[in-house]
């Protein structure tokens, strides 16, 4: 059976109680999550072998951090454990034409402590086929950002398939400071998701005009993007985004664009009545590797993680707690809801 | 003063609190539903005299359940005790394009569980004017088929008016199943209820495409389609329906349409946006009850019955609380908000 | 530096939990509001120095209310303590078509209590620049009417700005009544917020036909209303307005416009979806104000203040917990929404 | 059947959600009780024919009440609607060395503000067998003083049974007044409830030295006490008293004594871990009323009585939600608590 | 590693949130238990080898159950799926001299309608080495019944231990039938856990008077009645029993008793204010079983099991949720509490 | 007016809802607490002017904590922003025998971070007549342990009277490195607090043996370990200390020791039923510097010390929410509930 293993950070998210403020909360909701533990989960729920690895404090956080990981079936036998604390983010969800706001707290944490040496690559990749990493990993930590070099190195030796979300994330570095960093490690990449400010934060390529109410209308320019990631680093087959166009908090529209062998692929739109906008690009991800894991023709396969992205948006929490039937039930369609009784 | 007796099941409903999913559910809210018991409730809260027949379990649920219905004025001094349980229903809210869930868990329930020969029903409708059931009540069971029979052919003996929402449940019974049993009760029914799927489920008239995002659009379907009704059961004067364009979880369309003595009405087309779609078909049929109890005009009928279709639908719970009044403040408009203070 | 004080009354606000009504309610949500507070309030977070005049019961339900201004850093030296209770007001939250409702429970409070001879305006005033009072105050007694006259005439007499939101409530006094008190006072006032009906049911001048639907299709009709208020009260150089399209509960457009020394200025506007639909003409007084502390151009005033006022609509509780930077974020513009990360 | 009329107030009752104080409350839980409610409440769940007599606002609150009563079965035909507000009293429970906190918000109420014309009693009483109303009642206005009085001698005159508990509450009046009152009031009385500091604030006989942590130990100056109660009132056959040793908020031992056509009756004594130490008199009353309904023996009377007081001691809220068949599980014993499974 | 494999049915429990009984629950707290699943959930966080034997539903609900077993570690490859429904029980925590109230609502569950014959025991029991099973299991159904048997027989014929809990519920079957069935399966159980009155009701042997509040005072009776259960059945080795004093829902006192290879071993006593008093004869059992795997001194074991056993007194829902670390802590002694930080 | 300045750390205190174990936690109660925080809330409610120096966050959550400061009116003008994170502590809460757990999170917190030289003692110290901090301080950092050291120094120089609280953390440092530094420290102390183990573990003076169920049968020791306190340190002329006998997380008994002026002063002993055992040090502490400031007598101060110190126990939360009055109800005095009505 194919397996994937996914590499990063899961945190405590604390986020206030209904729509409260941080400044007015009385109570935190509990769940944990992180690009890369998303992304293991969603695999997992859809049937598929995900395997997580990172490093949890030896305390009662990190026992609650990996339970959540179990109870949704990863593999979590090479998660290291110790280290001084699990990384926090706050998160305060927006409402219309308020913002949403994530504070982190994971400066120090266990996962951002450890060394390069802590992992030994040619037994963790062992029997793993897909390799997944975000552009949150090498972000975190000099140490973290060898770490992965070394993965990337020894998967294009072994003909273990290399996925990178860049998601970038502009409060851990600058812009100047990721190029440097992703043009290496995208030397080895052979499936890259690219979204919104992704490609010209991270890659320096200009492929939207950082807009958020009109990605979808700049559709033409994504695609001159990817081509041009494709070019640049000739091993990247595939480069696949999310293309939003966001009219405030809860109302937007999502759609999905694919570049796969030389050869672009749509999906359709979905206007959106959004209940949490967070992790529905790790969705996204996790539907286009459970679609190669599958051997999914592209157009399916960028439909497939549309959709599952989309689902995102209805949950609670950073997991993606969706089956695929579900998936299967909007995929390829707008939208229709109906009620099963 | 008139007085409308309701028969069916009234369930344990229970709901991940806030939009939690059933896997991730730490809480349920706690509610009591069920189509009959609905429209006795909604009937009581308009000032009629409703009484529910039904059977609860001897213990703490089926108290609590009988003093959901007591606290809003419902008259249960018929209510069976005894059997082995209160049905449940698990109901899963879903958002924008998920779906809603509905898991039933109502097999071996004392009312599933009753005979026929447990409804007298010369005593039971004694000094009922309007007898209600919707067409869950014989999907439960054959002896619950053979009672409901049984209450029609007395009430057509004894000029008791029937009002049957067709209420079609797929996880419940078959089309075919369904219409074998519809039709021969439908030779009593006087007042008849139909949405959507239930033309062709329930009694094998087509009237409507099956496309829930386009209702509305096919009303010149649904006129024949009720015309129908009325043609092959002479006895049943009267057609409602209620007709969507459903959208999303959140965002849909709803109007109303009556057949009476050979003409149609129209309501107007409110725009909502839906807090919990569930039990507004019950909404609409004590409002259209109330109307026949009180003798509206059928115009103001089926604008009445459709106000208090969509206010249901701002409402957690199965239960319609709302008053005549405010009913009436939304009567024949669209929409229009503010605040009373 | 400029200080603001702002009298009135600050009650217990009580809230069903959730989307519950009062009916089924088991939980409030407690909160500590009320026009002149809120405004206080506002000031205090913008960084303005912002004291508030009001007298609560020697109670733990004043101490909440009192701990509730203190907290945002409200000037409470003058607060008076004593008298029988606290006002309470409950809030039950609409949705969609169903209107809001607020049950006051304000009678016999220590505010309304208040004798005239309690407030000494030459020490309370000893250092104010703007004393800011809304239509509530003088609604509640004959005693606090004459106190706000008393204040209002010693302003006059002391350059000390008055400024004055009509906010007339239906279920405080009849238009009659808030006319023939509202004349009087409108003398003194030199900067009046007026919204929606306030212009005919405080004034009796003719500005806004009562649609709610329709508030910013009107904008001509505002603006000769406002006209007329500054010809008939030379006093008064601004007047302030919030113009709002109301489609639903949660659905409608909102925009601000400015008199100011006899030139219009306009705001863009707003489409929004409303969390809380309570407040937010408070919100938009203290943006005014803030302006006015701080010297903005007039176009910058009535954009600053609609901005605050739409920020308000996604907060729960009657305080508008924004900060100068999120205003200024959304200011000038319609929507826009993006996560910070 | 035998039919008990209760008389006096019910309000809102607000908690600080859990164990918070009304300082640091977000959420208060919502509940609904009085003294003369209580009762009613108590009587209809152990199966007695029981109505309640108050006024209510004709509000979201005043439904909400009479809900409530509904709900448990009461007798509310006869409830008075209109007036100005529902009386409220917050409620923050102590713990261990901390003493609980009881904040009324009563003054202005819809039943403070009745008129003794309000109540037409020959109407009210024509087919009442108990009269039960406590020291509260009276406590609350000269109008219902006097409404109280004339109740008392249609009694009296009629062969009403007058049930009264003297409840004195040191919050309403002062202990000169309350004698003055129930001095009169006690020539009618044929049962009073009289615990702890009632004998000297309510009639000025010594019986209890105010030590609450020695209540049981008093025992013999109780006995003094009560016998003096019916020397002095000749139509009073019955006294009945809880007496109570209290340690701490949750620990106390808790009995009961009769003292009936001359006769004493004592009751085991019970150790308490007290959930809520509120109502329980009420309960206790309720268990006395049910006892001379039911022509219970003394013995069997004054154990019911108090096996009914302390399972309130267990129950959240004003109202004590018991069987029958509960209250014989504990009755006249100590202790001994399992699971039913 | 040694394995163990417990075979039960799992339900969903359903407790009134707080202290509130079942009559005003607005919420119910979800939990997942039930007596075979909570000894694999205990052994498994002991770190022992647990798998899990039983059927759930193919619904939500059944991937609930599911998902809180392997998120605890619980092997579950064997669980079945399928069947009409997930087993409920309600539970409503009593509080002092009140009772706790259960009611199962188990009847028509998945579990309960397996046959015998989709229980492959070869296989299942292949690579076991302790089966455990309580009383409950064949009280479920006739079929059960049968496939406990064969379980037995095939762990007898192939040198598994069994380790049986008699954990009789008067609720679902009649000591005669209880009797009846167990003197069978008694024949090939070599570790046997009688608590209480499971000696009298299971297997007809008197050693305990039924009084709860003095179960410690029966030692000597216990010690009877235990070696009278390994006189008649020769296989079984040792027998353990908890003991318990309670004298009201909070207080009580707890100890274990062992007879183990003939030989008496006591284990101290606990004074304990209990939190929830539920599941902890399951917590002893798991506590004992993982002696026998770690080859524990019996004086070892029975202090552990006890330790256990208490702890799970002070936690929420059915699963004992604390670490070996922690039962040692408080392993041997009475009592003690201090904080660590 | 007398003027008391904390200096220390406040955290983001998360404590499981409910009685919930970390590991099974969907929400977390938001409290801001710490040690020296904690004295300052205390006195400000107690009417004493206190302010409070630290250094926050500037971000929400430093937002937060300030504004909880703010609202019990504790002088913060002094308070240091930025840095890199708050620090957290979870909190979980014990029963019974089951011991509490906290798990701290506060290395690189912006206070642990700050340099010495941030802080400018004779500026911070101008108008201060107490400084008070705990021995947490100093085990934060060594640049903290030498800022405490130059604020003594400045405070002896300048006649500030100098108190500290003990306060050893085992988690925060050893022993020898806690002796090594306090023995410094308390050169410059005049009134130190030393409870439990803070003698040996701080000051290496033996006065106590580490059985924390009977602290209270050790006072001879204590009174010894005290003694030997002002004969090392002159400058130490009062040493206070809280006695416990600890039986379990809820039931424990308390009172307080003095020694002052080189004579001792015993306090009444508690029987408490604790809800929450954390901060009733700081309550303690709190209690003392309140009676110096007013000038107490010794007896006095003991007995009101520990009468604040119990109330804690009583209250959610690091704060000691409770008033002077509320202290003297029960000061010199055990126990005795009754309820306010």
């Amino acid at each position: 059976m194919t397996k994937v293993l996914t590499f990063g950070e899961m945190m405590l998210r604390l986020k206030p109680a209904g729509n409260n403020r941080i400044l007015q909360a009385a109570d935190f909701e509990v769940n944990y999550g992180g690009a890369e533990a998303n992304v293991a989960v969603s695999l997992s729920l859809l049937g598929d072998q995900a395997a997580y690895l990172t490093k949890f404090p030896d305390n009662l956080l990190g026992d609650a951090a990996l339970g959540t990981l179990i109870k949704y079936g990863v593999i979590t036998d090479k998660v290291l454990r110790g280290g001084p604390r699990l990384g926090i983010y706050f998160f305060e969800k927006g409402a219309s034409v308020r913002t949403t706001n994530v504070v982190y707290d994971r400066a120090g944490s266990s996962f951002a402590e450890t060394k390069r040496t802590e992992f030994d690559w040619p037994k963790l990749l062992a029997d793993v086929d897909y390799f997944y990493f975000s552009g949150i990993t090498p972000a975190i930590s000099r140490e973290l950002q060898e770490a992965v070099l070394a993965a990337c190195q020894y998967c294009q030796a072994h003909q273990i398939t290399v996925v990178c979300d860049l998601n970038y994330r502009g409060k851990m570095w600058s812009p100047e400071r990721a190029q440097e960093v992703m043009a290496e490690l995208m030397q080895y990449v052979n499936i890259c998701i690219a979204n919104d400010e992704d490609f010209e934060a991270s890659l320096g390529i200009k492929a939207f005009d950082g807009d958020m109410s009109r990605g979808i209308d700049q559709k033409a320019d994504f695609k001159a993007g990817m081509l041009e990631v494709t070019k640049r680093y000739p091993n990247c087959h595939t480069v696949a985004s999310v293309l939003r166009n966001i009219y405030s908090v809860e109302a937007s529209q999502w759609t999905g664009l694919l570049l796969h062998d030389g050869q672009y692929y749509d999906a359709p739109v979905y206007d959106m009545h959004v209940m949490e906008g967070v992790a529905s690009g790790d969705a996204f991800g996790a539907g286009l590797i459970h679609g190669f894991v599958h051997n999914f023709e592209p157009q399916d396969m960028i439909e497939y993680a549309i959709a599952a992205s989309v689902l995102k948006l209805t949950i609670s929490g950073d997991l993606n707690l969706v089956s695929d039937q579900e998936i299967r039930a909007i995929k390829g369609q707008g939208a229709g809801a109906s009620m099963s009784r």
